[in-house]
């Protein structure tokens, strides 16, 4: 049985390293600001290499920085190990759970079975994901992607700070002595392969708290495109200039926002914009040269993600020639993340483990909205995600919430105990 | 008979400070970014000040900075100087005319007139007018309207530079030696009072081309308000938040900017957004918390741009609870320029001066679209303007052209020189 006051500690404990966005009055009442390779991130990295070699594991980074601990099984056998893993970083207005909860999860199991003295039969071990949330790099899933081959090594390492072009993924990861040897890779003869990867999140959503159900079994993840839009006019001034002649990027990229939104809703997809740019030079009475702005596309199926894409570059043609002497306008695809089916086998372990804790009218099959380093790790090995409700839904925000009992006790981590040591038997 | 060459060398020299944005080969062939009382506007106002006085003009600075150059008139009188005005402040990725057109003439109307053995009866002079554009500090023909006693001192001085809050507009007067004694108001007992005001601008817009009119005399200009609308949301992951949970600002900021465009046509008004603004830590997968975006209405009818402004507010009020859980915004009045008429017998000396110069075919009564320090001065002094013709109208923009036949010849130069003599004799 795990410690959840220990969990519970040590999660927030190591959460100074990043706290930021202060909305309470609870030493914990803070939000998280530790961008993927901030210093902070690097001062949680070091800790976190302390913690398990502490624990006996042995440690490896590769080319990403991705971080496996291991601890070996009972057998000694040769197979990849059983993984644990999730992310350290945060969105810049992030929560203390997203991701961390997954690997101090993990660590709190390590931490377990070596106080009980219980031996898996397998290695088991905890992977800390470089650049999950994409939000400093902007490529989420970064370096699971690059693991399993999805993402070319050198555009990750070439991945720019989003605000200070002259840093880069590699030369962040050269700074903090996160470039490891290892390839990125699954593969056994360079890389570092798993026997399986299990991970326990937020599910950051309404759906277990709506439903009142506390362990949500992910049996997969909704497809999900990152498109950015630039679309292109002419500065002119706005006092003088008459609608009919201007070519206003502004007033279209806002047409094609509003469309997006009601395109996907039309789908039951979703479409969001999260950020929209005019040059740093732009003024009231200008009429802007350029806006740029991300569309992001999600929908449990490929075909309905796909369907939304082209109806909506087809909606901003149409919105590009509707005001004044009309823009122009051109995209790049970010993340194309197709929705996947998780492993029937790793996905009955977490349903035996939740039954077992919680009942089945406790617990819930579901799909997850985002992606996750396990969308990823499935790829290559049998893979499954736990779910645990946070407060509201509310997610990727300061005020984010797992309450003890969902995430330090019998529950979330203890659910993926179980689940770890019931794969581990079968 | 003004010297057009010299105009032309005079201008285009003096852009030398500033210059930025190149479109083309010539050297001429840039744009300008002299914020108001940056190291370039200072540079200028020092080359501006050396040549009054080479002229033998006295020249005065108020505690806003405007600049007051002063020949004396043949009967040392004791009236206000008849002033010719405009702005050396450009915009961020303005052009070499806007503004520069106006006091570069002028300057070059006393060259003429000394070179020429010719007194006007009364002091005639110039006036450099600080922060006209209000791109750096957010508030237009700031200056000439605090000498009109239409924006309070303290407000003006308190504008913070809009990338860097710590500058103020006071501070960078201090830093460069601008902040002068003399009130900034039209008062004779502590301030610089004016006997008349003539501007002479580019027209900014479509309307001289169109007619292929060479010279507009300006009646009036019309009103316009400035709004800051700041719409508050709540983050939210963007994979994992149904529509129906979300309280999403830049959605709902899409959707005013487009229906504040569509009421304004309506209206046969103009309603323009030029900035808008994520928070910086922004990301692709997170519903922003908060969005600002400025909106410019515009009117020659006052009662035509309160009801813009009416019905936008009522549409964006609709807007708010529209999508999700809806919305709440705030909004600030940042500028508010009634329409004006300028003076009867001001416009009477540029409309002869118009009409011996080009005939009535190529002049045209107008009204202007933009703002202008003349706006302010009209409130105080007898005041009107004269347009020329750039290219297509264009401004506000690298590629603002206005060519030397329109500015340095017969025509705009020498009417100013000509409306202000006929003035001076009437
Ligand atoms: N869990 C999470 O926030 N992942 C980032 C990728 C996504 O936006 O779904
Ligand atoms: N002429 C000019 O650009 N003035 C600035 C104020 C305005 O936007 O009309």
């Amino acid at each position: 049985k795990i410690n959840s006051e220990r969990l519970w500690n040590t999660l927030h404990e190591t959460c100074e390293w990043g706290a930021e966005h202060r909305y309470g009055e609870n030493p914990t009442d803070t939000g998280m600001a530790r961008l993927t390779l901030n210093d902070d991130d690097a001062r949680v990295r070091r800790w976190f290499a302390t913690e398990v070699q502490k624990l006996g594991c042995s440690l490896s980074v590769d080319q990403m920085g991705n971080m496996f601990a291991r601890q070996s099984g009972r057998l000694n056998s040769a197979a990849p190990m059983i993984a644990m893993g999730s992310h350290l970083d945060t969105q810049p207005r992030g929560g203390r759970y997203d991701g961390i909860l997954g690997v101090m999860a993990a660590l709190e199991i390590l931490r377990t079975m070596k106080e009980n003295g219980f031996q898996t039969n397998y290695d088991v071990g905890v992977v800390n994901w470089t650049n999950e949330e994409g939000a400093r790099f902007p490529k989420s899933m970064c370096s699971s992607g690059v693991w399993a081959g999805a993402i070319p090594i050198q555009k990750a390492w070439d991945l720019r700070d989003i605000h200070n072009p002259s840093v880069t993924l590699r030369s962040e990861l050269e700074r903090h002595g996160y470039l490891g040897d290892i390839a990125c890779s699954s593969d056994p003869a360079t890389g570092y392969p798993l026997g399986a990867h299990f991970e326990l999140h937020i599910e950051q959503g309404p759906i277990l708290p709506e439903n009142n159900r506390s362990i949500g079994v992910v049996r997969g993840a909704q497809g999900y495109r990152w498109l950015t839009m630039t679309v292109h006019g002419k500065d002119a001034h706005t006092g003088t200039t008459p609608f009919s002649a201007r070519q206003d990027p502004l007033l279209a990229s806002s047409r094609m926002i509003a469309a997006s939104h009601d395109i996907a809703k039309r789908h039951d997809a979703l479409a969001s914009t999260g950020i929209i740019r005019v040059p740093s030079n732009a003024s009231t009475n200008t009429v802007s040269s350029q806006v740029t702005f991300t569309l992001d596309i999600r929908h449990p199926q490929d075909s309905v993600v796909h369907a939304v894409q082209d109806e909506c570059l087809k909606a901003f043609d149409a919105i590009a020639s509707q005001d004044g002497k009309g823009v122009s306008f051109d995209w790049t695809l970010d993340t194309d993340s197709p929705a996947v089916k998780f492993d029937d086998n790793c996905v009955a372990s977490i349903q035996a483990a939740a039954d077992q804790l919680v009942g089945p009218e406790k617990s819930m099959l579901m799909t997850s909205g985002a992606g996750h380093d396990t969308v990823y790790t499935s790829k290559h090995c049998p893979s499954a995600m736990i779910f645990v409700p946070c407060r509201d839904g509310v997610s990727h925000h300061p005020t984010e919430y797992c309450s003890p009992q969902d995430c330090r006790s019998a529950l979330g981590t203890q659910a993926l105990l179980e689940a770890v040591v019931h794969y581990d038997q079968f």
